[in-house]
């Protein structure tokens, strides 16, 4: 038995029937969060964790749904007994955001008002509008105050936001790999991702499913950008090299024997197709996009001053998506607001995806950290 | 009158009728190379410059064709009377590559075996084809030795190959923003690129011209993805940063407005896949996958043994798609095989495309350069 594991879980369901009005105008007349939780909430309700999700994230962030189950949850390097986030110690609760695809309400569920799936017609949520439900979800579970948001890219820009839109409910707030906004480039690469699904002639203008069709290929090109982007060029270079598919078999459609990152590549996006809902996709993108802190053009600084937790940010030194500059500028506005915050970047070769890998300084700098929060 | 240019030109074809074999053993039975010359071939034909194109360039490299052409040759900017591949000095010639689609002979040709378009059946060269083909076109123009030879990306490594290859045939050589072979991060994206191209309905397995489609979603697709990764992170943000397009009329298919680099990157996009052809695009970046300098595998110092020219190697700071890092390595690989090279990174935020703009520094330091070429 793995004795730093959480083990077998089961995911709960919350139902809502209180409309959550988006920051767009749009309203959600009822919903269901989809969330696991490791660990046990302590008398006082002081040692709860909230884990944020990134992009193609969902609630399933630790241990296993059944023994046969082949992987573990997608943050089980740093949630467990004795790990970083420490269930011995807090209690971390982990959802599937609305617009999500793994449970949560979102795309693929149906629309009350019509009785047929959502699809295109869900309403575009911004970040602060999964904050608002996340908030309704720590009502529900009787948690005041969290002691710790954490979460990485998408999900650092949650944490951050939970500390400006409820800063009386958060004392620690961990944005790993983040940035107060996106640049030009990351806008360009999530455009990118966007036309490769809309143009797929599958997509059907977001009603696939109700055409019992799919935009598997556009999804899977959108994953493959994601994928070569979240990588470093040197992660890629010793995974792969400029090695050729060895066997026979692996030639491709000219009978040319490819290199393998491309097949690789193809086959981590044609999987993809198949596990993750496209009208979601779309949707986590144009919230990435839009994230401005503290609101469009908002000084950053100014929004910070609302703030009254502790921060610590995190950032990977091959991380070209979001890069160290851009948790620096995080950090710059923090102590231009007096703030705390303490910062570390890492020196790790994986590129953005560093922040899901068990890279032990890494691991080290987020242990020492959450060892230092009170519950 | 501009008389730093070279003012009104014409393209010349040149038809070949003995066949070339390329290095995958196909060989292309009789073929057609249209190109361009500036400035005149002096008396002992010691004179001539080579200009190599990359990977969607073409023989159109200086001048106009007409007075009311807008925009000029792709580098005018290096090229012309008193710039740094000085028209007064030197006979610039410029080609279209084999398998391109603007005038050479490639897969919108006829093949005369068939008497169809070629499309996808178009044999797959690879840069040392290109480089014998210029060499026969070398042959009919009177030209026995290059001053130089000059290319940027893709053309960098023909230049680099004609040192190889015909060592006797090039006194300098001039590798812009080049590699001696591609990383697996720059063959992912090649690969999305031709997956999306691929993935098109209207691609017909390459078929588009005699079905009467055109792949032009995915051309857009992979245009916009080299249009990324072509420029500097820095570039984008000071030319989009996260600016929303102003006028009504520019929201998305939701009713959104949209950031400025949405709508650039998909009118750039949807402009190239009306003028370029879609099988010469996945034709140019295979051959770029899979060039290595002295062939699959060499190592690239004995490689430079066989050359007996003198070499430039120029990168720029802001390059993430062919980084200085690259440029060095082909330094080295010089240096080690104790051939004269001089190298120069230039500070620049405009990423890759910097090769083709007039940054004073970069055409001061190719100026210099070919001023000490001995005409």
């Amino acid at each position: 038995m793995d004795t730093s594991s959480v083990g077998i879980v089961s995911p709960r369901v919350e139902h809502f029937d209180t409309p959550l009005r988006f920051a767009t105008g749009s309203e959600l007349p009822a919903y269901d969060l989809i969330f696991e939780t490791y660990g046990e909430l302590n008398a006082a309700g002081s040692n709860a964790v909230l884990i944020c999700h990134a992009l193609s994230g969902h609630h399933h962030a630790a241990g296993r749904h059944s023994e046969d189950e082949r992987k573990t949850g997608w943050w089980d390097v740093c949630i467990g007994p004795g790990k970083p986030i420490d269930t011995n110690r807090f209690f971390v609760v982990s959802l599937n955001n609305l617009g999500g695809c793994h449970g949560s309400t979102g795309p693929t569920s149906i629309n009350p008002a019509t009785g047929e799936v959502w699809g295109p017609e869900f309403p575009q949520p911004q970040v602060e509008d999964w904050v608002d439900a996340q908030a309704r979800l720590a009502d529900r579970l009787g948690i005041d105050c969290w002691a710790a948001v954490i979460g990485g890219s998408l999900g650092g820009m949650q944490a951050m936001t939970w500390s400006l839109r409820y800063p009386d409910r958060v004392r620690h707030c961990v944005a790993i790999a983040a940035a107060l906004k996106l640049s030009a480039q990351n806008i360009a690469f999530n455009e990118i991702a966007r036309r490769a699904i809309i143009s797929d002639p599958g997509w059907c203008d977001g009603h696939y499913l109700r055409e019992n069709t799919l935009p598997a290929q556009g999804l899977a090109l959108a994953r493959m950008v994601g994928h070569i982007t979240y990588l470093s060029d040197n992660a890629m270079a010793s995974r792969f090299g400029r090695e050729l598919q060895a066997s026979e078999g692996d030639e491709d459609e000219d009978g040319r024997r490819e290199f393998q990152v491309e097949s690789y590549l193809r086959y981590q996006g044609a999987r993809f197709s198949t596990v993750f809902d496209a009208n979601t996709y779309v949707l986590m993108t144009r919230a990435l996009d839009h994230f401005d802190l503290g609101g469009p053009g908002a000084d950053p600084v100014d929004a910070f001053r609302r703030s009254q937790c502790d921060y610590l940010v995190l950032s990977f030194s091959t991380d070209w998506r979001f890069s160290p500059a851009r948790s620096r500028e995080i950090v710059d506005a923090l102590l231009a607001a007096e703030r705390p915050v303490s910062y570390a970047e890492i020196v790790a070769d994986e590129g953005h995806d560093a922040f899901l890998l068990p890279i032990p300084r890494y691991l080290a700098v987020l242990d020492a950290y959450l060892q230092r929060v009170v519950t």
